[in-house]
């Protein structure tokens, strides 16, 4: 064990519909986003364990040796039964934390990795030696999922790596995927990643980038959808920084203030993430463009109740006007407020409008991906056969 | 009888909430709009019936006794138990025709006039002379009650003239009010009026015309509220044509697709409207900043639901941008899809925020009045207590 060298990718999330309902138990739905995470882990001879972080600019490395009193602060076992402590969390923050702040990103990415890594390894009381780099094309703190996704590229890499599970790629293979039950092994180690960095997280955004595709969530349940097509998107992010926790406080206060008028707000997305998740499953047997159309009206729909319940912003209403200049339909996607909107593309549309849109939206000053929602959860890989950028940022050549 | 100089005025109307969501069977709140119609009648003694609409470039004269054949076709009661017919309408329309074509509006405010002193004519069996002369603030087809206001003003001059009700304007008076009987009969007859102009009205235009402030409707049934505060706004004509009745069908057609998702909006739209009605009531007693604060959180979560069930328009969203810019909450009014949207303004409101605001939307190309809403109904004027306007326009100097 801890012999192979291994590629692991995983995708971010976005919400489609359902975003803040779901805080008041409603339906919403989440898919996965195929802009990636990509983590190479390299087996070292030295004793040493080394983490590259190169979207934070950041490189720590560790004597295994070091690590071992954190070791005797976890449980024997895989950490199934236990969140992380506070204790452990700060423990792990302040070990990691250098001449970094102790709520830095990087410590708290740091703090994670090494939360993860002593979890496996405890299980067999040995520290191995290894590199880590991990590469994603998600921007940060842009409610896309990217420390889910982080979590569970490192679960995947370090449950493969340790045996726990099979690492699945074949020779000859570009690309492959775990079992349902590997799955919910690296989805449960990754929600322990994700509680060290977040502190109370739903499990959505682990769930999600684990298992791809959509999923369903409602008052505390996840499921995921039989089967989803493969939508194409522009993602826009408007850059406008937001802090999830005012808009949810927001809202909250709103229904307070006004109970009447907005719980039949939030009882209309709710129709709208269960309306749209009927769409997708009968889209898998045959997309057609009824379907198309009636998915943009939802996100328009959506969109206009979204501002409603107060979580819109002015620039995001702009990216919605901008892509409506060419045809297309948008919404804010999470916690609104700024953050990010998605804007659903036909197979049909014209590479015109989808150029046009892209050029006006980054005229506006907004970064602009086309992409996929849908795309496939968690992977491993054959180096050679990922992307050029990816090969690149993991050989660092 | 009909030997008087009557000087009559009426308001148009705005919807303050619950437009659209009305004919699905919510409450409506429609208040009086202090852009009013103002009427001046004249006898004369040449046997002769003249009827000026400066605004819509009319003249029109009749000999009294070419009426007479007409008079046949009216009931000998007011006209209280018969909607007008069919082809009373088009006997009348084809009379006022003249060289205009059979639906222009000349025609139809000619045939509408004929029908009311007809009306009121048959209860006397006499065919009186008098000059009538009708000028408006009112935009025309803008949604804001221009024919009601128009309706109401001619039944209270004509049922004044007739003596049927007082003319209620003493001595040395600047503007007087009929009794709330009177003002049943005035809206009973100006509802013929709207008859025969929109074929099957409402109501609500004529009722709010008549008694001014505010009323609630609901399901064909008006009442008016108590007592309302009244309230200062920007009126703001989008110019964008548009049709009634295709927007009305465009929300049914909505609500037949995706029912679970538009029934709970129209509900919300239903709860605004009565969370506002409460406000009113409210705000006679002390009108406070928080009252106003909640009538523009009310304004801006209808405007978002109106957009959602697809009565916007691009060119109100600028109204609101442009508004909001200046801190002032704004709205359609009315059909939606382009037409007329009302801003609220406090009391407090600094004269800077307005005027910045009416630079910016004239600036648009937008045509904009400072106004108010839950104006008084149909009243008796004298002709020196006019504003300057009104006087010139109705003595032609």
């Amino acid at each position: 064990m801890w012999k192979r060298s291994l590629v692991v990718s995983a995708p971010g999330k976005v919400i489609l519909h359902g975003e803040h309902a779901v805080v008041h138990g409603k339906v919403a739905l989440a898919t996965a986003l195929d802009l990636r995470t990509f983590l190479r882990m390299t087996p070292r001879q030295d004793g040493k364990l080394s983490l590259q972080l190169p979207n934070l600019g950041s490189r720590s490395s560790w004597e295994a040796a070091e690590l071992q009193p954190l070791l005797a602060a976890l449980s024997a076992e895989l950490p199934e039964a236990q969140p992380p402590s506070t204790e452990q969390v700060e423990k792990l923050k302040a070990f990691a934390g250098g001449d970094n702040g102790h709520e830095a990103v990087q410590t708290v990415a740091a703090a994670a990795f090494l939360y993860l890594y002593l979890s496996v390894a405890s299980k067999y009381g040995v520290l191995p030696s290894v590199d880590i780099l991990v590469w994603s094309e998600l921007p940060t703190g842009a409610g896309l999922g990217s420390s889910a996704a982080y979590s569970v590229c490192l679960a995947g890499a370090l449950l493969s790596g340790s045996g726990a599970i099979s690492y699945p790629l074949q020779e000859g293979q570009e690309v492959a995927r775990w079992t349902e039950e590997e799955l919910d092994m690296i989805n449960r180690l990754a929600f322990r990643g994700e509680q060290v960095i977040h502190g109370n997280p739903s499990g959505v955004d682990n769930a999600v980038s684990t298992w791809g595709g959509a999923l369903r969530y409602i008052s505390g349940k996840i499921s995921a959808l039989k089967r989803v097509p493969i939508l194409r998107i522009l993602l826009t992010n408007s850059k406008v920084p937001r802090s999830t926790k005012i808009l949810v406080v927001g809202v909250k206060d709103k229904l307070l203030k006004f109970p009447t008028i907005m719980e039949p707000m939030l009882t209309s997305i709710d129709a709208i993430s269960r309306e749209c998740e009927g769409i997708l499953e009968a889209m898998t047997e045959e997309p057609l463009q009824e379907h198309y159309s009636r998915l943009e009206d939802l996100v328009d729909i959506n969109q206009h109740l979204l501002n409603g319940i107060g979580v819109g912003h002015s620039l995001l209403d702009r990216i919605c006007q901008v892509t409506s200049s060419h045809g297309l339909h948008s919404k804010l996607t999470g916690a609104g407020g700024g953050g990010c909107a998605i804007t659903l593309l036909r197979p049909g549309t014209a590479p015109s409008a989808v150029e046009g849109a892209i050029r006006d939206l980054t005229r506006c000053g907004f970064e602009c991906w086309e992409t996929v929602i849908g795309a496939p959860g968690v992977s491993a890989h054959s180096l050679p056969g990922l992307k050029a950028e990816a090969q690149k940022a993991l050989t660092g050549s």
